[in-house]
């Protein structure tokens, strides 16, 4: 299924921009990200547990905040895209 | 329905930052902001037609980037959020 994350994370300290620079890399291992703090990621019900369970524990939930919305399976035509940075189609094929 | 838009505008420029402005003002038209630059908009077919015209038409194809993502009637499920500021039911009871 079809995951978007998006997060906010308080950049005023040194602290939040690493808790931002882990949050990211955090995502990349499951997916791809589209805009600055936006990713999707292709997971099943258990990794996306995994993920959420990961991504809650690098927060700071007084300052930081973390969004899931899942798209389910059935995905394609829920997601448009207008402008820069097109992301790739994950599922699409791998043209080398 | 429900309809996520999320953005990145380019705002080097003081240009851009009027992008930004106006971008986020025309999400505030159609639904509330739950992240920096995420909206949540709850519109019907037509609606969302206009707001997607709304807003390709203020931004800088080039530079901008908008996402929509359509998580239908039945969303509630679909949406989860972990941290500070958490967003309000906009079709929950309005408590004065």
């Amino acid at each position: 299924m079809l995951v978007i994350i998006t997060y906010d994370v308080n950049t005023t300290t040194s602290e939040g921009r690493r808790r931002l620079r882990q949050v990211s890399k955090k995502c990349l291992d499951y997916g791809q990200r589209v805009q600055n703090s936006v990713f999707e990621c292709i997971v099943d019900s258990t990794q996306f547990r995994k993920l959420k369970y990961e991504l809650v524990a690098l927060i700071d939930p007084k300052t930081d905040s973390l969004r899931f919305y899942q798209l389910g399976d059935n995905y394609k035509r829920k997601v448009d895209h207008v402008g820069a940075k097109e992301s790739f189609d994950v599922e699409g094929p791998l043209i080398l």
